[in-house]
């Protein structure tokens, strides 16, 4: 063939092609032999069209055409046609035209493949992540493949638009003692000695405020070395922001304009803003969650208030006890058999409730266990604070505040899953605001910094740093989306003063802090500015612009929930010659159950 | 202060915002008090402005800025004015106004920095290295880090609009037996195993050419645990960039396009195209190197075949043995004395040679210890290939060809410096192709494959492979900038014959290949498009846009050549139970020692 080089792409031919010559290049996605003319499918990254082969016009074409299998890759060079209306095909977008071959030349032929490449595959995961190459052919792969890299566009033009300098730190970093597990790489020059891969670029982006750089991102890979969850990866990308003399509030809004930018430039959504503030503590109130999916009702409501002196004695003690007894109303369930609501009750008890009770408003009046417990006067205030209608029915649970939260957090989004109050095109954000500084850990018997110890208090509650601690609130704001925390963030502390108190309060001398911070420490002695930042994670939301529930649909090659890659094989055995540079061997117990 | 948040940045302020009222945040440059007002160099990212503080009209702020030391955070509110005359700076470019200060309030105060923040800073690379949170504050580096930001995004522009897919390639891979020593990463999950972190993202790119995204590109993190040189790092960038279907002639004027608008996007330089093209072959012969600086002439001269029959034995018994004899023309320097002369001498011994011949063409004749050995036909030879004339000195090397051409390649850039040969502004650009598919090697008798075993030989050379196989050229092209080589790619193989055909030639079964390249070899049979990429070395490109001569200076934070983190102490011993839990031990004789 004179040129095999494409002139077009496969998906964009239209009927305004009609007459031109084109070479295509492409994988051959289906062939048909129909009396005689050969119909080949051929696919590139922008779509599918058909090549039609005829005896009569191009002998030689057939003649390679009927040779091809699925895969092979093919350059075609040929004209376009228009389809005679009965073979017209309205599914494809290049359907109202065919490409009438003239010349064909395989450029590599290929083995039967062991699924069939389409968007609807019959085929395990771990097939899949095999032939990872072959899975990428999909075109739903790569269409998210190709909304991941759109999205990374977006955010970047966006930041840099705004002054943000995107900045790469170190991937070889220092061990850091608190977090979560860390990857190490020994090191060969320094024996014994180990760089650890980052959880976060935390560390550097502050020492970037305070080396003056004002407004830094980065769209960063971070390792953590944990058990993985279906949402986990061991590898996973963030988009990491920090500023400095920012007003939160100004950081915010940009963050929620940055945000709606992704989306309207993705995939033409509109975002209404501003996004809700919500605080924690009433994130928690209502919705039992922290990360509240917004896209439907059934707020849990509180009624330990109006059962404190009920006769129905599982809610009066509890209240005693100092939990809570509080209620969701499933609105037009009042006609649930017993044995759905009882299969209801045993997820409540999965989730570590010791109970489900339930009461449905029917015509007849309330039915339920609970029901013939409560005092006219007790259940018309529960009525009006659940807004209980005929028709309806409540559930409750009685327990301590956390478990009354995690069970009814969980039923109502279960419920609301099971009854398609979701609706899937819905985008509904929120700022969770006010998070706790410090979480009191019962076991070791001090408290913890909830996000980390350089989280700036709210202002008005330092005082309490040294009084009060569990009763301090950070600066802290999460990013929430449909029942997802897609980016977290806060102002950090850049006085020392208060920097002290926190220690303090974490049961740390300045001289066991200085240990464990030691150069972040120094570093904000030489004037340290005010500064904050965010961290969303960039897979996740890739996975919810593409509508995806897989997380490992939305990378091109992820790990397994073991950290393995299927397609690889790592990690895998190494030479000992290699363990010998690096000064370290592998125990004995491993090498031995090896042999 | 009522607000203390920025409201311009220090640098921006010029003669247009006068009479304006602003609030400026920034750090504290100097501080002089000039009979009773004070005055405070403010500076922020974007430079710095002259803040005047005056005890008549704002005695609290006075208070305030007498307080103040070097590198102190401040907010101030004041009202930009005009300098008077003779106040004016012109090298300032806020050097027209000033700002009277009516508020001060100290963000954070600043313990004094080891080192004065300034451009020309006469301090040791180590502290600067500890303190790099300071030594970024310098407006040079900080410059460094915006130009490399801004090179970035125009790099992703440009590939962008081209329909290049940014793809992020696993970090956590599989340690590769050939290339460079890896970084390994030990497996928690899977004891006694590791991965490795990527020394190129090479295999990866190409099986996203066979997954069919057509054109890839990563702004990459790649590693490579080599003893490092000055211009190495453990940890290094490249701009990383894969297409299908593309001719190696659209995809080289592409690529000229693309660092030509990098040039001009980030530098305001407009970049010569096209770029010429060297092979390999005439690179070595008349520069001595396959990346050579164009910026001058003084090329290698061949005068092998004109001194073949020598009295001069030196030259006619090294062509005998097969060596060569090549000069350069020192041009104007016909009068350096003796001891000049001879301690270039040194230089080319040094660099290996056995010695330097040279003769000085003066208005008396021929001079030198060379002249007398040279027939008139000779040297009317030599006069006419080398365009020698009066006033010009002669440099000869005679030895085997590698080391006339590492010596004299040498020598002529050491004299290009050192004659100021070389225009600093200059951008001289060259292709270097058909490079050698295959170096042999002495010591264990086989080929190697000189870019990856994946590189297509050029067509025509093909059958080669089998009888020839030092002759094979390679579809392989660097760019070389100014005697750098910044970027590396070449055409792949996509056909299994020539895959067999490179294999055989590297003394390797399919069956041994397999085990070394399985995945890749295995995805090559599900049909492999014709594809090539290329990679550029980031951290050296921003180097030579920056003008600067330390790669360390253009990344944030850089590692030492023993591949330390001076300001983190990375790498660092780490607790026993992150071993314990990695499966390894550090070898006895490294804790031994250590005890």
């Amino acid at each position: 063939m004179e040129s095999v080089h494409k002139t077009h792409h496969c998906g964009e031919l239209r009927k305004e092609h009609v007459g031109q010559e084109v070479v295509l290049n492409g994988w051959v996605h289906k062939q048909r032999d129909f009396g005689g003319l050969i119909f080949l499918d051929l696919r590139d990254r922008s779509g599918l069209v058909q090549v039609v082969c005829n005896p009569e016009t191009s002998p030689a074409a057939v003649e390679i055409a009927q040779k091809v299998r699925s895969e092979y890759v093919l350059a075609v060079r040929g004209k376009v046609i228009n389809r005679s209306p009965e073979t017209v095909n309205p599914k494809l977008e290049t359907g109202e035209i065919e490409v009438q071959a003239e010349e064909i030349e395989i450029l590599t032929p290929a083995k039967t493949p062991p699924f069939v490449i389409q968007d609807q595959v019959d085929v395990d995961e771990p097939v899949r992540l095999k032939y990872r190459y072959l899975d990428l052919r999909r075109p739903v792969m790569q269409q998210t493949l190709i909304l991941r890299h759109r999205a990374m566009q977006v955010v970047r033009r966006f930041l840099d638009e705004r002054g943000f300098i995107e900045v790469e730190t170190p991937m070889l970093t220092k061990s850091t003692p608190e977090g979560a597990r860390d990857y190490l790489v020994p090191s060969r020059v320094h024996p014994g000695e180990f760089y650890a891969l980052p959880q976060s670029p935390q560390l550097f982006k502050q020492l970037l405020m305070v080396a003056g750089m004002e407004r830094y991102f980065q769209i960063a890979r971070c390792f953590r070395d944990e058990d993985l969850r279906a949402d986990r990866q061991p590898e996973f990308t963030q988009i990491d922001i920090e500023a400095s003399f920012l007003p939160q509030e100004a950081f915010l809004e940009m963050m929620e304009e940055m945000v709606a930018t992704l989306f309207r430039e993705t995939i033409g959504v509109e975002v209404e803003r501003p996004f809700p503030r919500i605080t924690y503590r009433e994130a928690m109130e209502k919705y039992g969650s922290d990360k509240p999916d917004l896209r439907f009702g059934m707020e849990l409501v509180d009624l330990s208030e109006i059962v404190r002196n009920s006769g129905f004695k599982v809610f009066s003690s509890t209240v005693a006890a100092g939990g809570q007894v509080k209620a969701i109303n499933v609105k037009g369930c009042a006609g649930w058999s017993r044995k759905e609501i009882d299969s209801w009750g045993e997820t409540a008890q999965q989730l570590g409730a010791k109970g489900l009770a339930w009461l449905a408003v029917k015509e007849e009046g309330r039915k339920g266990p609970v029901a013939k417990f409560l005092s006219e006067e007790e259940w018309d205030r529960i009525r009006e604070a659940t807004e209980a209608e005929t028709g309806d029915l409540l559930l409750f649970v009685a327990d301590r505040p956390q478990v009354v939260a995690h069970v009814l957090g969980e039923l109502r989004l279960k419920l609301g899953k099971h009854l398609n109050l979701i609706d899937p095109n819905a985008y509904r954000f929120a700022w969770i605001t006010e998070f706790p500084l410090l979480e009191y850990d019962e076991e070791t018997k001090r408290y913890y910094a909830m996000h980390h110890p350089f989280t700036m208090p709210v202002e008005e509650d330092i005082p309490l740093l040294k009084t009060d601690p569990g009763r301090v609130r950070a600066q802290a704001y999460d990013m929430v989306l449909n029942g997802y925390e897609i980016g977290g963030g806060s102002q950090r502390i850049h006085r020392r003063e208060v920097q002290e108190a926190m220690f303090e309060a974490l049961g740390l001398s300045m001289d066991e802090a200085r240990e464990k911070f030691g150069f972040l420490l120094e570093a904000f002695e030489y004037g340290a500015p005010p500064h904050g930042g965010i961290a969303f994670g960039f897979d996740r939301l890739v996975m919810l612009l593409a509508g995806r529930s897989n997380l490992r649909d939305c990378i091109a090659f992820p790990k397994t929930a073991s950290a393995s890659c299927l397609m690889t094989e790592a990690p895998s055995p190494v030479d000992e010659r290699q363990l010998d540079e690096l000064h370290i061997t592998v125990r004995e117990e491993v090498t031995q159950k090896a042999e």
